[in-house]
């Protein structure tokens, strides 16, 4: 069976270079212009970055380099690598001296949202950050209603063990009752840090 | 003119694939086992995880993937890609609920450290950290001797700012003068944390 890309996608390296082909036949509004979570996301942190509110990055990719060509007088060029699962969450850095962690993932589904986007370890390490003081959290967006919600690690936690070997999704709406609907805007596209501020008292 | 893997060295995988192949004909104690410092400080980072100590990972090597193959049956391959400049240093992570924010980079020389081993958007990134309440700093090994030294990134930038122009390395003793010396160690091979708890008192 074909290891594809841990989101479950195939690789698509065009898809951040092109302008994104809108496929969505529904209203263009700015909150829905065919990007990805994880282009709005990268976006966010830009803006967080560029006005000193945050340095909060997506870790590269993980691969394990198999080959790698070295040519004369060109640059050096990896021609076998494979996708390893990553140890850790896709997202971290700090905010107010505080050490940020997130995953993000979305879905297609209107109704639930799949557990298998998150493996063990991705888990594991959520935990253990929480243990270290850390803030951990993940940003779930369902792409076919455009909504993202930002569920604490400690929820999703929660619900992993109210629901261990009974579920393999958690019900939307479970999500809207233990998670917090984050408002999309422009600029920043995704103000995940708004919802940390109210949530987190001591930050 | 190659693109080198980011150290200035050639990527090598079967380093640390295979048992290190000592070419040191020093004495051979535990703290000089013909190891990298990357691998060092790996294994630091297991041991404090696996101890609560803290969680901190080294990211993966950046590379800007051009194509994948698919073969059926069998793991997707990156056919090509290439090595970019890390826009951040290489690790990160949190103890004690703070944001912890290193680079790590070794020299054969013997009386100083070479400047040019630090991207512009490294120091940049640490400048940052340290306006968001981070803890940024560096780790400095001088291979022949087998030194590892913590240079905070305050005593880096002040570096930095004093001889902007000037010099293309520092001095070792400004860096005996100015870091502290780690004493090396077989579990964990790089203390670092412990130098932390001593100089930054409100952790």
């Amino acid at each position: 069976m074909p290891l594809k890309y841990p989101n479950g996608k195939k690789y698509n390296p065009k898809r951040t270079l092109s302008k994104p082909n809108s496929v969505n036949k529904k209203d263009e509004r700015y909150s829905n212009r065919g990007m990805t979570l994880e282009e709005d996301i990268n976006e966010t942190n830009e803006y967080y970055r560029a006005h000193g509110i945050a340095v909060i990055h997506k870790k590269p990719v993980p691969l394990q380099i198999v080959n790698v060509h070295y040519p004369k007088r060109s640059a050096a060029v990896v021609t076998e690598a494979y996708f390893k699962k990553p140890s850790t969450t896709d997202y971290n850095g700090v905010y107010k001296g505080k050490y940020i962690d997130f995953e993000a993932k979305e879905t297609k589904n209107k109704t639930s949202f799949p557990l298998k986007n998150f493996h063990d370890h991705q888990i594991t390490h959520m935990r253990q950050v929480t243990e270290q003081g850390g803030l951990a959290f993940a940003l779930l967006r369902f792409t076919v209603t455009d909504e993202v919600y930002f569920l604490h690690a400690e929820a999703l936690f929660a619900f992993l063990e109210d629901n261990a070997d009974k579920r393999k999704s958690i019900p939307k709406k479970d999500i809207e009752e233990r998670g917090i609907l984050i408002p999309l805007g422009f600029h920043p596209r995704i103000d995940y840090l708004k919802i940390l501020d109210k949530i987190i008292t001591d930050i």
